[in-house]
């Protein structure tokens, strides 16, 4: 059976990376976005193994202590993270899996998961990037500088990412089927057909 | 400027190569397919530089001993190859090559050129591709029996090859589109976008 692979997408704050996840998943059922783990109490209408695994403080920092956690973070107070275990199953099921995360989660992940496939998604240049942090309206000077800055620094590292595609304004469709390019292409390498070979002995 | 990739397609005689090929070109009429050299006279009707580079056999014989012909071959007193200047001015003109070429050849030219991507396209097994020699109706037995030993010779070479892509029968179309997909790709890689990072600073 046709082994899943682990797609990594990540890229700076107003690449627009959750918009092109959005139409990736809708026009493609078949592949499953990464359930993560977290210790916050689950919120109405939120259910356990679909919106979050829900498990214990003790729970996750004996994960975390244990290895199984391939990365984590902490946020108001809680954890959250990715489960090996229900990445690595998944995978061996031939159930492909995205995960939307920041550059070092995925430089994490990458180390952990062979044949992981990490792509980064950015806006065209950094005047395009600063005009969409402000066409928010929601962030301060201040913030939008750090923001333009922490994505100069991630998109410095584009050599530890396997492939780029940028996200031009109004094309998230097509950055979209971009995506879904590299995951047929990627699908399709040598190394993970060598089984055509029996097949002509 | 986006450089040009090149893109070697191969696979055993019954793989379907040839009709794929002509589905990939006519729906992406921006690739090209090599243009081969060689010392036979031109047919009517046939245009140097776009059927063939016609040249003389001194002139071939002098390009193979200065290294200037990524490789070739004789038929029928003629000589066939691949030109090595014409691939890289076209690459370096923005332009994706297609060149369809056996196995030998192939490898040939990914030592030579750099990033050259290469597709081995074959039959979902041994079954069908003798199906499809003795469809054919034109072969003696020997034949047929010669081209599968050769077929199974050429498949065990899959891990020098980048890429494979099935080739169902009746399924030129996908497969040329799952070739497309893979041109796509490969553009997309990180190695051949370094460019933004300048774009952030």
């Amino acid at each position: 059976m046709r082994k899943g692979l682990l797609f990594i997408i990540s890229g700076p704050a107003g690449s627009g990376k959750g918009t092109v996840v959005n139409r990736l998943l809708s026009a493609h059922p078949e592949l499953k976005l990464s359930i993560s783990a977290t210790t916050r109490q689950p919120r109405p209408g939120e259910v356990d193994g679909v919106h979050y695994y829900y498990i214990s403080k003790d729970e996750f920092e004996e994960r975390i202590a244990s290895g199984k956690m391939l990365e984590y973070t902490t946020y108001s107070g809680n954890y959250y993270g990715t489960p090996e275990k229900e990445v690595r199953q998944a995978l061996e099921n031939g159930q492909d899996i995205i995960l939307e995360i920041e550059v070092d989660g995925a430089m994490q992940i990458k180390e952990r998961i062979e044949g992981a496939v990490a792509i980064m998604l950015t806006p065209p240049n950094s005047q395009v990037l600063e005009a969409r942090l402000r066409g928010r309206g929601t962030e301060t000077d201040e913030v939008i500088k750090w923001r333009l800055a922490r994505a100069k620094e991630e998109v410095k590292l584009l050599p530890k990412y396997d492939y780029l595609v940028i996200n031009e304004d109004n094309r998230s469709d097509e950055c979209a089927q971009m995506v879904y390019s590299i995951i047929l292409a990627e699908h399709q390498k040598s190394i993970h057909n060598r089984s055509i070979i029996e097949k002509f002995i």
